[in-house]
């Protein structure tokens, strides 16, 4: 790898300019997905770009999960892929160099053993796809299931573009790193790794120490491109970066929105001749030249660096995409909900009008005996505050309605507010097109402290993985950015001081049933996002009956959230695919 | 490998007794499933057998899923081995070897990598672990996701038990393999095979064909040894059995029960000396001698074969053994749901009785003003016939409360009611701690002919991968099987006899919105089971309108499947963790 670097020495260096399309594409939506490309190539072209990246599966969205098994759907993308080549030209772009992610297969599709199909990356040129790419590392652990998939390629791609060569790599392969030796070994003298990565707190952080680190092993700059947008569970955080040789950002694009970046490379120029086409054990290389004149630019273009967020204004804005996003690419117009007063449907409220605008949400006030009227006053108070759709309906009628059916006590009536709750908002859903959302924390899906079919009802969940000391933390944050801003706090300020109360009986509070907030995210912390144990647990110095009873009530919900909406992933570790429990586990994990 | 064959020719051969516990554990129960081991230990010396073998993971329950990254968890699996061994002895069974399937680690757990978690097979023998064989091969398809969790093994065990190298393997190694070549060159005289294998319908008669293969190619016997019971969607189905080298099933056991098979086998003696000690290129041999005298019997037995189970009875036997085991398994002694006089509720009912027993099974019949009077009388009777806990609580009064507060019509209507019964439904499990089933087929799932939090409420839904088609042959079938017997048919002929509706609206029917269950469940077979695409089905001969439309409504209920409750998988995609679609996907895999 050093020789590489130093057989280029003494040679002039080329300056290459790269488009970068930080973009949104919809999983399916391939007609949607190239037109995204098609602009970006219009633009990259208009702005004098060399080349044009764009994200891991841009034409096909990400992660199509199981459509890669259903051979029509990889074909509409080998075919939409063609198309877009011809379609490129016939823009004017034919000129460009595109790097396209989309989905491929060269063999037998079997759900049984997925031979064939490929995570690829295309170079399209003049209307022809020059080479294709095959992923070669597979994320395989958390949300991510590629090995049901996909088959490994094991042949690196080079171009050289303006007497540069660069090699193409996609997402896992900078974390695994085989390619990037393969590259180094070759000489590149750039590499471009094509993403769609989610987001959860501090992977950023770890992906540029990482980018900056293959940089350096590599003696090149290193162009990791990541997608934007939503997917169900997930959200995908852009942050697109250049990293130089000498570990530094060259450049760096904003997080959560859409972003063409062009940015001005100085980089080594190829060696002589075709030197690039070897084999090493573990993968070989192939280079395509397609111009050995090199590149130069009349009028060098400052890289752009964003300014980095802060920590709870990257969660927002994770949620805010997240949500929006959902809405949006599921053809939702608008929103319903149950406004309790209470600190949980306040955040959601306010993080709806951030996502979707105030006019397309609908909040519902809906008490019963046992609401306080404070809670009404107070979500009255935020409704007015935020300039939502607001209305009042009462549930005691219809709940007595069913205890005039069937003799209900105690914990069967507390749900049953719920629930009738729960069938309002469906209803008001079924009659008006509105999107239900279930405004459910962290803290509530990991203890089943929620109704299931009633509070817990709802196509969404956008605060899912949020715990309920940073659901505290956030409604603080966006009051004071209110402020900061000069507008008025959105969250009463009664909603964020008061003790949390389900109000389901009379003077009920969440502190009769569950230890105070901070200890018990500290468990769940350890617990469901650390995998720990009960005696990791209790070296920490949570008080063991707790733990206990903390992992019991968490073990017992299992089938709780096995029904329950999806929602923004924002942790380590959030419900859904990323954490696959058994229903039926009689494992407590305490002595017996 | 015949090699290995003919050096034993004109050897004597020894008789080996093997018992093979063919069990039912609980996923998570150690002590539970380490007291089945010693159950079948005491059985197998006091039949005097040479060796025991249990299932897969027999002693944490299969599928373990995400506790495979608890460390705390795969620890009390090594634990409790090394408990089991002691007390193994402790019964008098301390000179039987017996083969325990467990979690292990040799390396750190991080749920990034796996790293270092084993799907294990231990060798156990006068209170110590003689070895410890990792499997070699991973399922990571369908509803397998070992890849995830756990690093192959490269190094094949063989005991010398009487005599004679017996090798040890695990599930997809007899599918994959290597282990069984690798056995065969170092001449294995006999290759168990244990397995936790999940029923699909066909799935049996591909496991004898694929056993009986490998006997023959191996030149010695196979035991393939499979556990028993329901565990959340899965069922694993028994069957255990021994290939002979001839490619015949030497014995056979029964389906969906526990069963400790007893045989005796004429094996080839091991050739003289540890030259079964050897490592080829993918996989290592080691040699245990237990002991070299040679084995034999007193009294020979007789090979056991249990009969075939016909298609239907198969099936049953397999949803049956679902919902039981779930119940069960989980806590609850009753179950509740929804008696509507149709079809579905009515198999649901006859399957909850022969699961759990009459006595357990409670009934509502919930009329609303569509309901017919048959409908009613049918519910009635087939109660009355079952001997179930039946109730009628009428729904309209709480219906007309909702519709007093709320302004909805059409849709809304409709659905509230199948929510207002869902509500009850769950009101009486809270109040008396019954499950609430839901009674749902896979059409019904698959095209999202069902209200989500309404008729779709239950924690369990026994017949979710029943296509309607199916769900009348099961009925047709169960009612003959009483007749068989001379017992009253459980499920009135009007019930089977009569066009499907939900009774949501006026004179509604199935076939107002759908096409016919024969078309449909074709489409769906094709859709879903098969991953087809829209050509496939319209070369197929479906109609290219009905094909689209019925495509279509199976995406978009993607959203409601998502939050539905787990049901026994019969089919070789059900819905659940077999099928990982996206809920958000515009792609509709027609011309646009």
């Amino acid at each position: 790898m050093t020789a590489g670097v130093r057989a280029r020495k003494n040679r002039p260096m080329p300056t290459l300019r790269i488009a970068l399309a930080q973009d949104n594409p919809v999983v399916g939506d391939l007609d949607h997905n190239a037109d995204l490309i098609r602009r970006a190539a219009t633009a990259a072209t208009a702005a004098g770009a060399h080349l044009l990246a764009t994200t891991e599966q841009s034409l096909t969205g990400y992660p199509v999960e199981d459509l890669a098994l259903r051979h029509s759907f990889v074909e509409a993308s080998r075919d939409r892929l063609v198309r877009l080549a011809a379609e490129l030209a016939e823009d004017g772009n034919g000129a460009l160099p595109v790097a396209v992610g989309y989905l491929d297969a060269d063999g037998p599709i079997t759900s049984r053993t997925g031979h064939g199909v490929r995570n690829a990356l295309a170079l399209i040129q003049d209307g022809k796809v020059l080479f294709r790419y095959y992923k070669h590392h597979f994320p395989n652990y958390g949300v991510f299931d590629e090995e049901r998939y996909f088959v490994a390629g094991h042949e690196l791609h080079l171009a050289r573009i303006g007497g540069v060569d660069v090699a193409f790599t996609i997402c896992e392969d900078v974390w695994g790193g085989v390619p990037f030796a393969v590259a180094a070994e070759a000489a590149a003298g750039l590499v471009v790794n094509i993403n769609a990565s989610p987001y959860e707190q501090g992977k950023h952080e770890r992906r540029i120490a990482l980018v900056k680190e293959r940089a350096a092993e590599i003696g090149a700059p290193v162009v990791y491109l990541n997608s934007v947008g939503g997917q169900d569970e997930l959200v995908f955080d852009g942050g697109t970066m250049i990293a130089g040789p000498d570990g530094t950002i060259l450049a760096s694009a904003r997080r959560f929105g859409a972003e063409l970046v062009v940015a001005d490379l100085e980089v080594a120029a190829a060696r002589d001749g075709d030197i690039a086409n070897h084999s090493s054990s573990q993968m070989s290389t192939t280079l395509h030249v397609l111009s050995e004149e090199p590149a130069a630019v009349v009028t060098r273009i400052e890289p752009a660096h964003s300014p980095d967020l802060d920590r709870l204004e990257e969660i927002w804005e994770a949620l805010r995409l997240g949500l929006g996003d959902y809405v949006r690419k599921n053809g939702f117009k608008s929103v319903i909900f149950g406004l309790s007063g209470g600190i949980d449907s306040a955040l959601t409220a306010v993080l709806a009008r951030d996502a979707i605008g105030a006019e397309n949400v609908h909040v519902v006030s809906m008490p019963s005996q046992y609401s306080s009227s404070h809670s009404l006053d107070d979500a009255a108070e935020l409704a007015q505050r935020c300039g939502l759709h607001y209305s009042v309906e009462a549930i005691q009628p219809i709940v007595d309605s069913y205890v005039a059916q069937i003799a209900i006590s105690g914990l069967a009536v507390e749900n049953l507010q719920a629930r009738v709750r729960g069938n309002l908002l469906m209803a008001l859903s079924n009659q008006h097109g509105h999107l239900v959302l279930a405004p459910g924390n962290k803290s509530e899906y990991a203890v089943g402290y929620s109704t299931i079919y009633g509070d817990a009802v709802g196509g969404f969940a956008p605060i899912k993985d949020v715990l309920k000391t940073l659901v505290y933390d956030l409604a603080t944050w966006r009051n004071a950015k209110a402020r900061s801003l000069g507008e008025t706090e959105p969250i009463p300020e009664n909603t964020i001081l008061k003790p949390p109360s389900a109000e389901l009986r009379p003077d009920q509070k969440d502190s009769d049933s569950l230890p105070d907030y901070e200890v018990l995210d500290g468990i769940l912390t350890g617990y469901v996002d650390g995998d720990a144990g009960r005696e990791d647990l209790v070296e920490l110095g949570y008080p063991a009956d707790v733990v206990d009873r903390v992992a019991g009530l968490v073990d017992r919900a299992e089938y709780k959230r096995r029904q329950s909406a999806p929602g923004t992933k924002i942790t380590v570790k959030s419900f859904g695919r990323d954490r696959r429990l058994p229903i039926t586990n009689r494992f407590r994990g305490k002595p017996s």
